[in-house]
């Protein structure tokens, strides 16, 4: 075996990711060794208490509830405690102790990320958070390495596996949102709380990290738009199929290319939206994630994976520490995060996407030609339409249902306009208005 | 602007590539020095003829035939020339005066990798390929330094373009092999020597380097069992249809696990292929390509997207060229060939996969249990049958069409089962035998 020097690595947090991170180092501490041209002497595990139940066995004598002395010393400092704080406390520390650190935080990362990044540069440590963006699948190092001589346009990930369990079951089993949840949450798919996946908070960090280094910005989160998935029903559900789309829980980071004497700008934004079936993101089902990725010379990218889990996500953070551990040896300083341009992030009302407005109106002659007088009037252009009948004339007056594809329409004119149409005589009901991605 | 370090790059070669990255290099010139921390001076381009007509136009001062001057002085040196001589002799000298080089040559690196990968480990210096392995798809970060915790199971790759675009065509469109290749040359998806593609030489090139990355070792070229798709016909495709299956040209690597007292080996081989519809390399379509990566703990991956094309291939290139050039800042010994381990390569006789196989026989009393013994005694193991009457007794005897799906067997079991078959009074004729892959 080969005599290979010694790299002490610290590990915060033994939750599920943590465990298996935990047991992996030790499993395959041969293997690793080789690849990392060094051996990942694991030294201690950060605990709240050495006693609590756990995923996996872990010797005794490695847990610990001292964090910081822990850190002191550590070549490498594994962070899977999550949340914002003691997290961002112990990763400064120990990026200033001279380690190099690897993270699954992204909610630090998302809120705390230039701070964070901005400690590791001036003492030339590196940040590894592949495990941060889409759980198991590589995207950090295609973003950052195999597209740095490209330029990304448009990014469009399912990066929540929860929401896509939940909207892939609605789909194809005809299930209502509530149903499916519940059974997620006894599945383990949700958490008794829902409201970080389903509310979108979790899809709305990823879409921060992954915009950040997409377009080498700075992306604060509260500039990321955010709807969750909770208006979405069965006949929304069906009324997508039949018009040969399937709902998604979407990222998208999009690069904006403004008029005359504007620069770019981006939008970062996480909401519901229908895509064409034929799309291969349609093809993501139960708990997968995939980012779609479109750049200007290489064209569509699609990465799919397993989202979350805790074994998936080790594979992540452990290819984050055998890259931390062969630049420890290697020499050398780091990449850094390019966050060169500093883009504007534009509100959602100044995106243009297609959308599809499903309205019940009064089964009345002149109806058709008030909608489409009002959508015109707000610049919103029809593509397609479909009239059908909701229930007849029956003493009162007949109620029909439109649903009304538009063309690319400006967010603020479409919002606009689909309130006026609410005000008017002849609209019952808005039933939905969704945007169509995926062009 | 920041005043940056300037980098020689030199470019060997100006194919349908090589213009491409020349074009890209000047045209995003600030945006790649903010990437690269370092401005890349393009500062030559050897092409064979200097007057030949180009992709895109050159500025004529940098062209040149004097390939060796070039190299001398270069910091970083892309090699786009392709085939085996002289690309193989400018590359050792380029590592051998000190550059770090680019090349997207899967045929000489298919062939030659070991002698220039040692040749750059012994100066120190590095050898970027992302082009060579699947196109624009970043498959071999994602594969070298993403999953270096992890252990790949299998690879199966749809590596080649131009047979995906021809068995899809054959497929969505019932045509027959002849005729959408005639098309795809006319389109100038495949080749006038269309021989490279479809008899699967390209494919098994990429499969010797994937293999090779993701199970650490040395793949010779020789070793890649190989198989083409001019057997394919209209015929085998509905039959696939009608079972659920459709028929993919894939690079299969696997590991396998060896029995009591054996190590591990692996198999690498290239065919045409049966997939589930409901597995998602099922949905690569046209020219595109995707591979599909099984670990053991990150579960299975997938990365989609352009096989080939100028730009797209560029894209890839670049990347590389912008690591290269953070490493020559940066300074640090590369990575390295992690060809650690030596493990052996199966022949196809040892390999086991699902089969599914056709016969005409004759319609006659006994003639399934004189199959079913045969394929008893020959240890292949019938999963599914299905029987069809071919034409009914007419004078002579009637023929019908046998459908048997096998589970698992060992291919040399198979085919000598398949040869008895063929031997057998019972069996008009073997109408097809395919692999079933993706379980």
């Amino acid at each position: 075996m080969t005599d290979y020097r010694r790299l002490r690595v610290a590990l915060l947090g033994a939750g599920s990711v943590g465990s298996q991170v935990a047991s992996l180092l030790r499993q395959h501490a041969d293997e690793l060794a080789d690849r990392a041209g060094a051996r990942l002497e694991l030294v201690g595990i950060a605990v709240r208490d050495v006693d609590a139940p756990r995923d996996v066995e872990l010797p005794r004598e490695l847990l610990t509830t001292d964090a910081e002395s822990l850190i002191m010393g550590a070549d490498i400092v594994i962070e899977l405690m999550g949340g914002i704080e003691p997290a961002r406390t112990h990763l400064l520390q120990a990026i200033n102790s001279g380690a190099d650190v690897v993270t699954a935080n992204k909610a630090l990362l998302a809120t705390h990320g230039p701070e964070i990044f901005d400690a590791a540069d001036q003492v030339g440590a590196e940040v590894y958070y592949e495990a941060a963006a889409a759980g198991a699948i590589p995207i950090i190092r295609p973003l950052r390495d195999s597209l740095a001589g490209d330029r990304v346009q448009r990014i469009m990930g399912i990066v929540n596996g929860t929401t896509n369990y939940i909207l892939d079951r609605m789909d194809t089993e005809g299930a209502e949102f509530g149903d499916v949840l519940a059974d997620a949450q006894r599945l383990g798919y949700a958490e008794s709380d829902p409201t970080a996946d389903v509310e979108g908070y979790d899809a709305a960090q990823k879409a921060a990290i992954l915009a950040s280094l997409a377009f080498h910005t700075t992306v604060p989160l509260d500039s990321v738009h955010r709807e969750g998935i909770t208006s979405i029903d069965k006949s929304m559900m069906d009324a997508a199929r039949h018009a040969g789309y399937v709902v998604k829980l979407l990222a998208v980071c999009e690069r904006l290319t403004g008029g005359e004497g504007e620069g770019e700008s981006i939008s970062v934004r996480v909401y519901p939206a229908l895509i064409d079936r034929a799309h291969p993101l349609a093809t993501v089902h139960g708990a997968n994630n995939a980012v779609f990725v479109q750049a200007e010379a290489a064209g569509n990218l699609m990465f799919y994976g397993a989202g979350a889990g805790g074994v998936q996500t080790a594979s992540a953070v452990l290819g984050d520490v055998v890259s931390a551990a062969r630049r420890h040896i290697a020499g050398g300083v780091g990449v850094g995060e390019s966050t060169l341009a500093n883009l504007p992030i534009v509100p959602i009302g100044h995106v243009t996407t297609r959308y599809q407005i499903t309205l019940e109106v009064d089964d009345e002659p002149g109806v058709l030609a008030t909608v489409a007088g009002t959508l015109s009037e707000g610049r919103v252009s029809i593509a397609t339409v479909e009239q059908t009948v909701v229930h007849e004339a029956n003493g009162g007056p007949g109620v029909a249902r439109l649903v009304i594809g538009t063309h690319k329409a400006l967010e603020q004119d479409l919002s606009e306009t689909v309130d006026r149409l609410a005000a008017s005589g002849v609209v019952e009901r808005v039933v939905s208005v969704l945007r169509v991605e995926g062009d």
